[in-house]
């Protein structure tokens, strides 16, 4: 009934301006995956919390796109609202704006709002709208909606050279002699990320991630950074300032972009520019950047880790690793208490994490996911009351990451709780072996991500099953959890796996309504064997968490991917116990004993 | 010396009409992988018979752009010339316009023959060749080379339904449902194997295609076909008349495309057209398609294999197994006798592949490489003076095909002729392992062979080699036996695998100065599994050629492996052995036994 006070306020609106449709995407000004709550208008309007989709707003009806890995949240949190569920890639599903044009089949008036919707988006939908008009309006949800959180600036902290690796000067200098630009130019940055990355600063705008809501003009001479006034801390203002970083205010980006001088090159990346911004900052001069391999981006750069960035990753698991070995002790030692459930399991962890004195913070919302609840790839809970109780029965998937101002993680695992089904212990046993498989893999310099997927999906497509999602996305160091540009998917990635690069490995199966089953480990990409013809490759695994040995087929692993488990889990036994308890030490020997 | 004279008649011919350089592609005009001896200019000017590359002529210098499949070829071709060896995706090769204009640093005039290079290639040249410029002019070669061979215009035969599977009319109006283009248009086609498939008709005017040089106009109503006068048979006239069929003149071509209505809608395909017929066939009313995965084309539609043609390729394998066994059986009966050489052998399955009345010839130059002569991927000898003695002693590597009306083969085996080393071994192992892994796949509907690739490469990356060719090629049915659309190679291709689709799977691995092994079968694309959410796919073994298992590692091969070849050899005799005299199939017997 809320929601749809909400979505009939919306349509009210867009119909006294003479709109018949809003299409409203999840992202923000910045096209980041998290989201200020300020921003969160499709939960607002549908009640669905994932953080990728589209909502579309007719004036009879409404429609919520979005990808496999929320099929099952969508629907159950979209429920009781006129919205339909599109879901993506699926056959069935329309496109946008066949949908739209089902329903005004003489074409229609649709808002967006400029701010939100890329440069890129908008010139896709100019090709697709056709009979209809699409035009950029400022954002309705200032007036409409009552209880808007408000937007947060909190304070911008110094990330220190240390831990970073590399002057912002030096970085600099990096992107200019990359760009090989001539003349003078202007790089705008929307990403806070990458703004985060090159000024050597974190924030805490954004739930998960530690980035300031900013912009950012790099050009020749200097960059301007834009930033809440006040919001810097007093070493990071200090420190900027003796790297030619000029502060200016984050309200002034867009006639900043108006100002600049007509002569300079203006550097576009259309996919993280707003329509709004674009029009404000682009004119003749502008050189549009479409190639993610191209290496003069900050996003390429920032994807290929230094030595500093390097070691702190092995750091932060060794750290997280410490925290995962008391939660899965704690588990075992308490499965039989009744008391365990989804919420207070994950907030045991965080727990466990904050004893170090490094921890910062989760990278993204924890999935501890029970049975059933597991084949919601992004299942979580936000509330004891929600949360499934922990039985002796079935599987636990725990997926979970966390921030070190050295590196950031993300780590699967599934465990078993009771005697299993062979399906199951063959389930589990097949995405090991994918995961492994990965882990193993020896590859000549030019590889694509794609090139490898197979690896870790093969096996359990080998008995019909498969998984809807990637197998591995990029990690940030102390910054989004979820990184670009490079990628192991189905879908072409054109950028080539590079040395430096770090990468998660997880595959999966969904058993809908019985359970999930994810391992997931993080892979550095590093240099392995050279010779007068190529160069060769290989991953370091950098996760260090034991994984569950009593639910495997042996047989079904096979040798190569045994050797491998064992050679594992004895290095996690090596590294971790002297971090460790007596009593958790000799647990950890029992949990990384060969098999 | 003879090069050089022909080279220097080119230089003269090329100065007196005001150009410095010439760039001979080593296509004809019809786009095709192998090319009348006519339009081998390459050869005759450097000595060079691989089948791709790329000579440069300027005043001063020459230089060949080939392939890794030529590297040691075409070193070895052109010794003696001053034609300099460039090999295509070595990091230090410049691409053909920086070594020009590295010669010519203020830029010079560049000659093309119009007829030969494609319109895609002519406007990639044109935005690289600045300051330089290119023309495109007649074939030089018509005055300055005396021997010239002539053009052959052979007989053109039906090919039945009973082997085609489809009539012209069907194979016509399907893809008129394909293109989905309102109006008159006009489709030309200037690749001889496309219109030999949708005229179901063959020809012999080239090596080891079985196909006629012509050209081929689809309109809506029906289709121009072009080929020289009384070549067709009675049997393809007449059934060509029932079909919608015009026949004109070969020479005719551009005329008849130059007189199109104005109105007429002109499709092109940019690779495959001559700048020379581009410019006489298009106007305003062009439609380009450069989409590969466009289900529309003729070349997309051949590569689907009907019903028919599929049995007909399993005839094709039987027949060609049958004579394998015979040859395998042969060499191993005559090792000793000191009298094997890579050319006889080479002629002894000919001689047993003759003995079916189906034989119509091999489909490629046949490889026999003993040795270090396996390490050049394409090697051959055309005389039996070159060729090399085979003892007893390491690898003979066999690759050849045939033709059949019911299809075309193409098969590599390397057998041990002696004890080997633990390397050798070992390679040989994980070349079939690699060859086993890709054969066993089982893949979603929309994969791509780029991501299958790994399977067969993996193994033997994992000790840090490689071969720089593609694992797979699509095969032709009773055509040529390298077919597009589909591959499987590192290189990204978007075009989806598909039911139908054949393909080759041969991993390999050179050792330059030692030997060559490669293990090839080839692979059909067929529907496994179905359930609600997706589509999986699996491949079919087309291939009956026992697979030596003397140089098995067993340990490295694996068990999932070791299972497969084992049932793969029990296949073998199984369907083989009642085709073969008793002898033969108590060899075979031998040969197909479990390890």
């Amino acid at each position: 009934m809320y929601r749809k006070v909400a979505l009939d306020s919306l349509r009210t609106y867009l119909r006294e301006r003479g709109f018949d449709v809003m299409i409203i995407p999840s992202n923000d000004c910045h096209f980041g995956e998290y989201v200020p709550g300020y921003f969160n208008v499709i939960k607002w309007l549908s009640g669905f919390s994932g953080s990728a989709g589209t909502l579309v707003v007719t004036q009879n009806s409404a429609a919520l796109w979005t990808d496999s890995r929320y099929f099952i949240q969508a629907a159950f949190q979209i429920q009781g609202t006129d919205v339909k569920l599109m879901k993506i890639k699926m056959e069935e599903t329309p496109s946008i704006f066949q949908w739209i044009s089902s329903e005004y089949t003489e074409g229609c008036k649709i808002a967006i709002d400029g701010a939100l919707v890329s440069y890129a988006e908008y010139c896709h939908f100019q090709k697709e709208v056709s009979p209809s008009k699409i035009i950029a309006i400022d954002d309705p949800f200032v007036e409409l909606w009552r209880e808007r959180p408000i937007l947060k600036f909190d304070k911008i902290e110094l990330h220190e050279e240390k831990f970073s690796g590399e002057s912002v000067v030096t970085k600099h200098k990096q992107i200019i002699d990359r760009l090989k630009i001539k003349g003078d130019f202007a790089y705008l940055l929307s990403t806070c990320d990458d703004i985060m990355w090159l000024c050597n600063i974190r924030g805490n705008d954004i739930d998960y991630n530690p980035v300031a809501l900013s912009y950012l003009v790099i050009t020749n001479e200097k960059i301007f950074l834009f930033v809440a006034p006040g919001s810097l801390s007093p070493e990071a203002s200090l420190y900027l300032s003796t790297q030619s970083v000029e502060i200016k205010k984050y309200d002034e980006i867009t006639s900043f972009l108006k100002n600049l001088p007509e002569s300079m090159i203006r550097i576009v990346f259309p996919e993280k520019i707003s329509v709004k911004n674009y029009f404000a900052y682009c004119n003749s001069n502008t050189q549009v950047i479409n190639d993610p391999t191209f290496g003069g981006t900050v996003s390429y750069l920032k994807s290929i880790k230094n030595r500093v960035e390097i070691e702190g990753f092995n750091r932060a698991f060794l750290e997280d690793g410490i925290a995962w070995c008391k939660l899965l002790k704690f588990i075992e030692d308490n499965i039989d208490s009744g008391l365990l459930n989804e919420y207070n399991v994950a907030k045991k962890l965080v727990e466990y994490r904050s004893r170090s004195i490094y921890y910062r913070g989760e990278s993204f919302e924890p999935i501890i996911a029970f049975n059933k609840n597991g084949a919601a790839a992004h299942y979580s809970v936000d509330n004891e009351k929600n949360a499934a109780k922990i039985t002796k029965n079935g599987f636990l998937l725990m997926d979970t990451g966390a921030h070190y101002p050295f590196g950031t993680t993300d780590t699967t695992r599934t465990i078993s709780l009771s005697k299993l089904s062979q399906k199951q212990i063959d389930d589990y046993t097949l995405i090991l072996k994918g995961m492994i498989q990965l882990s193993i893999a020896k590859f000549p310099k030019g590889t694509r991500g794609s090139q490898l997927d197979i690896l870790a999906r093969g096996p359990i497509l080998g008995i019909g099953k498969m998984y809807f999602h990637g197998t591995g996305h990029g990690i940030g160091h102390y910054l989004c959890v979820h990184e670009g540009p490079q990628s192991i998917r189905m879908e072409y990635n054109p950028v080539n796996l590079i040395p430096g690069m770090v990468l998660s490995n997880e595959p999966a199966v969904y058993v809908e309504g019985e359970y999930g089953i994810r391992t997931e480990n993080v892979l550095l990409v590093a240099p392995w064997y050279e010779n007068d013809i190529n160069s060769f490759y290989q991953f370091e695994t950098l996760t260090l968490v034991p994984i569950d040995t009593t639910c495997v087929n042996k047989k079904l692993l096979g040798k190569e991917c045994i050797d491998w488990l064992n050679v594992y889990h004895k290095n996690i036994y090596k590294t971790l116990s002297p971090h460790l308890s007596k009593f958790e030490s000799k647990w950890l020997k029992k949990k990384t004993k060969s098999i």
